[in-house]
């Protein structure tokens, strides 16, 4: 199976050694690798798709379009447009019939995670998906030391609620290994989420 | 409760006679009220939203950037960008744990569905989207006479299968009459899709 990256460029599987190889990715980290997390968890949800694993996209920059051109004979050019605030969360999907849902966030800060990376409307939307049975998350880079951590969403409340009561705005680095599962930087897929989904939900 | 309708003007709920409203309502359609499919499904989906029925959402239109400014002290302005196909259906979420997928599509014929309305990487998303077990639909309007019907996506693989072997490129009106259920244009919510669902799915 061949894999396309970001870069244009196409993977060709080795043939031999895949046990070399995989250990030469291991090492690899995010600043030597150039590869943003979002890059690998787009990367992971296509090894899950076409492991027939689970159907999980990320949806696409919300623009508010303001004028467009059609030059003739060629495609449409957007020529102003706007970020708009995205309403949900960026993940999606399904996940052996589950509704399966989660937000990816990095910070610099290496003691705690600033709420202030997550806008109330996320937290909004997560407490909907949860109410209404979904599996939900929060994945948590630290890139001072390129750590990741699999957040169930009903802790990330909890904090939020914390702060809206008066408390701290952030969640410290003892609040995640106590609630947080630590998500090890993988050959394929890459960030292995899904292990950690049926470490805590039964089907 | 207040109602933002997307022409920006806030919806002062009437507090009396609201059945008089009610058969006003009733009586406009698309062409007099100005209203695209998509709003009406959007209006549709806040409703459904805003009574905690179900948590379904439009997914953005996914748009190549490809230049953007960053004027001193205001937002950033996107100046260069083109339409991307979308490789899933536009609408996605959950309902009663489950997860729902669905695209809406509209035509002017009227006496079959072009299945050309669709893209292969839809019809293969739809695919996945029942194999994990998640319920998967098309809405289809005929503008003609602003019929509109929930077909199962089940029955709209069968036609796209029939059309990959030779067969006709549309879905005739008798085999949505057959398969497909009538959605009548209601008050609130405008689309009633979540009445289809409890009629054909157990939960």
């Amino acid at each position: 199976m061949n894999f396309h990256y970001p870069n244009g460029k196409r993977y060709v599987q080795p043939k031999k050694q895949p046990s070399a190889v995989a250990k030469v990715e291991k090492k690899q980290t995010y600043s030597n690798r150039g590869m943003t997390l979002e890059d690998d968890l787009n990367e992971t949800n296509r090894f899950y798709l076409e492991n027939n694993i689970a159907v999980i996209h990320k949806k696409p920059t919300p623009v508010q379009i303001v004028n467009v051109d059609y030059p003739k004979r060629s495609a449409a050019v957007i020529r102003e447009a706007y970020f708009k605030q995205a309403s949900t969360t960026d993940y999606n999907g399904i996940y052996r019939g589950k509704y399966l849902d989660f937000e990816a966030k990095e910070t610099k800060f290496s003691t705690s995670f600033p709420l202030k990376n997550f806008h109330e409307h996320q937290i909004n939307h997560m407490r909907a998906v949860i109410e209404h049975g979904g599996i939900c998350f929060v994945i948590l880079r630290f890139s001072s030391n390129e750590s990741l951590y699999f957040l169930p969403a009903e802790h990330l409340l909890t904090y939020w609620n914390r702060m809206k009561d008066g408390g701290r705005k952030s969640i410290t680095m003892e609040e995640i290994n106590l609630h947080g599962h630590p998500l090890p930087l993988g050959y394929r897929p890459r960030i292995d989420y899904i292990k950690i989904i049926d470490y805590l939900y039964t089907f």
